[in-house]
Parts: C-alpha cells; sequence; structure tokens
C-alpha cells in the first residue's frame, strides 16, 4: 500500500501525483502541509518538507527520489527515458526546474498567494520585480533553447516534461505567466504539457482543492 | 573523453572524484571555481554552481546527476545498490546529505574559512553556533540512526557513504567535528569511509591543493 504525504498546491507533490496517476497505481493521500513543526510527520521527513512516501516499509522523502523509485519499482509506463544520455539530460531538467526555477516561481507564488491569504501581509512587489526582471529570464532563456517545437522532449510526454511546467503553475495562480513573445517555445510547450488528459485532470482536483475557479 | 569542471574543495566535487576513481575512468580536470559570473561557465551550467561534466557532446550539471549518469554509463564497479529499495534509500540520504546537511556543514565552513581566506572578514560566530547548537543536531541524530556500527550503510562502500562524509570533510577544515560522544556511530563510519585507499587519496590530494597540512 502507497502513502503519499503532501498538501495540494506543492509543483513536488504534483510531480509524484503525476507518476502515480501515469503507472495508475493506486495510493492514500494524505493532505500534509511543509513545515508544520509537527514531530510525528518530522520522523517521516526530518525536513519537514513534502513530499513524502511510504510504500510497505519504504520510507522516503524528495520529489525525485519518489519518482525514480515509483519508476524503477513499477515499471510499467515508464516516465524517464530509456536511452542512458537521453535519462541523464531529463534528470539535469527535473533538478534544474526543482531547485532555482521553483525557487523563483515559488516567490512569486509565496509573495503573492500565501502571503495576503494565510499571514495577512502584503506580498514584496520589489522582490517579485527582481524575480520576474532579473533572476528567472536566463534560466526561461536556458529553456527555451531546449524544449522542442513540437511534442515533448524525450518522445512522449515524461517527468521532465512535467517538472518544467510545475513552478509555472504556482507562479501563474499568483499572477505570473511566462511572456509568449519573448518565450514562444517554452509557452507553446507548457500548453502541450498541461493539455494531456492526465494532467488535466490532475490540475482541475488541485484547482478545486485550493479554491481557485 | 570525460571533462569534469568542479574546484577542490567542494562537497559536490568530491563525490564525482569519487566516482571517476573508482571507475578507473580517465578524465580532464578543470579547476572551476562556482560563481564567478563567467559567462563562458554559464554556457555549461546556467547556475554558475560546480560540478558539472561532459562527456562527448554530453554536457551534465548536479553532482547527483552526474554520479547516476556515470554509474550507468561504465557500469563496472557500482557506486548506488544493486536492489530497488535499497537504492532509493540510497538516494535519499544522499540528497539529505547534498541538501541541509551540506548547507549548514558548508555555512560553517563559509564563515571560518572562505570569509577570512577569500573575503578579509570575520566569521559570523552566531551564526556558527546557531548551525552547531540548533540546526545540525536533528540532522546528526536522523543519521545517527541510520548509520551502521560496522562496516557501510549498503555493503561495501557506495557513494552514499561518502556523499554522508562529505559535508564534514568542509567543516573539518573550519574546525568543526562532529561530537563523537553525541554521534558515536556516524564519528566512526566517517572514520571508516576517510579511511579507504580511494578516499585517502582523494582527500590527500585536495588537501594539498588547498594548502592544508
Amino acid at each position: 500500500m502507497i502513502t503519499l504525504y503532501g498538501a495540494y498546491g506543492s509543483p513536488y507533490v504534483r510531480k509524484v501525483l503525476f507518476v502515480l496517476a501515469v503507472k495508475e497505481l493506486s495510493f492514500e493521500h494524505i493532505q500534509q502541509l511543509p513545515f508544520t513543526g509537527d514531530q510525528e510527520y518530522l520522523k517521516i521527513n526530518p525536513l519537514g518538507k513534502i513530499p513524502s512516501l511510504r510504500d510497505g516499509d519504504l520510507t522516503l522523502c524528495d520529489s525525485t527520489v519518489i519518482c525514480e523509485y515509483l519508476d524503477e519499482a513499477y515499471p510499467d509506463h515508464p516516465v524517464y527515458p530509456a536511452d542512458t544520455a537521453d535519462r541523464a539530460r531529463a534528470r539535469w531538467l527535473e533538478e534544474l526546474a526543482g531547485s532555482r526555477v521553483t525557487e523563483y516561481a515559488a516567490g512569486i507564488f509565496f509573495q503573492r498567494f500565501m502571503r495576503p491569504r494565510f499571514m495577512k501581509q502584503e506580498p514584496d512587489e520589489a522582490l517579485i520585480e527582481k524575480i520576474i526582471t532579473k533572476q528567472l529570464p536566463p534560466l526561461l532563456d536556458y529553456i527555451e533553447a531546449r524544449v522542442p517545437e513540437e511534442g515533448f522532449l524525450f518522445g512522449d510526454l515524461t517527468l521532465v516534461d512535467v517538472s518544467l511546467l510545475c513552478p509555472f503553475v504556482n507562479s501563474a495562480y499568483a499572477g505570473y505567466n511566462v511572456d509568449p513573445a519573448r518565450w514562444p517555445r517554452f509557452v507553446a510547450f507548457m500548453e502541450r504539457v498541461k493539455s494531456g488528459p492526465v494532467m488535466k485532470r490532475i490540475l482541475a482536483e488541485e484547482a478545486a482543492a485550493l479554491g481557485i475557479a
């Protein structure tokens, strides 16, 4: 029996939801929030982050570690490319998306979405401006040069495609969308990733859970 | 032909040096420093971090991504466990070591080693105190409960063992050593990891390059 710990709205939880859905694995979904200080959850994940996953007596943390495990333990419908070099390229882009790109995009989300809703604070618009004008553009240029004109990065839709979309689902909740005039390939690519049946369903469920129309 | 970009002294570069050595792969080692703003290097690694690696026409960043690639492309002398669940456990501990644990241990290193040497600044001893007394202990407790009394985590010495040592090589340069009275298993474990012939040679070469006796 698989248990997923992690709340809707996390770009990292979304990756695992995608993999579980593609592989048609049944699981119990516990809506765990990150950084609550909950001592019971700290026993599962010493960093207090989400997602974590239990599969039998195996407890894992970190979305990439979890997704790699699920792909190896349940190999039907692979979510990483089969070729060794392509798999390495996919892992690097997943890492880039999940580290600095998410830091910036989730920064916008934190300021404009989380702060007003949960902390009754105004967003730091100067920080948002810096992210949008200085910090994200070189990374968007790097991604723009790598995503394909048509289709997905490595044949069929895989986890790396979803990983590149995930941070920008959060920034879109906070009113920031990648500029299609400046990064047209990446914007069109993200539209394709979003429009597949699995991602469409996951994003609809998440929006409903978050109370976003 | 393999090219490794990354300076001696980085806990992440050290991991890749270990894997290259175990697999007896020849490579060119470019002593690239991180975050120099060098535009040529930013084309290789858009984050300016180290290590990066080139193997033929494949360019990769991130130590974990690089090590996983090397293990799959050059499977002799594996550096990850063969069993799926153990491999996932190893990846999670490698991720924990390379994220928060390195952040804290490298924080001590940055304050006490890099700041005085390269920035002519005093270390922030209050920050170091917070790391040592508050931030590291719960993570050291978590690691202490998982490392074995004898031998290594998954049979022979593998990358996860080295990954857990790496942050504390840096903190030791800065005068912080894990307390053997409080975390005896982990301290003994690190001694075993350090004393193997490959790690002994890598650590000696690094100390010589850094001018540490």
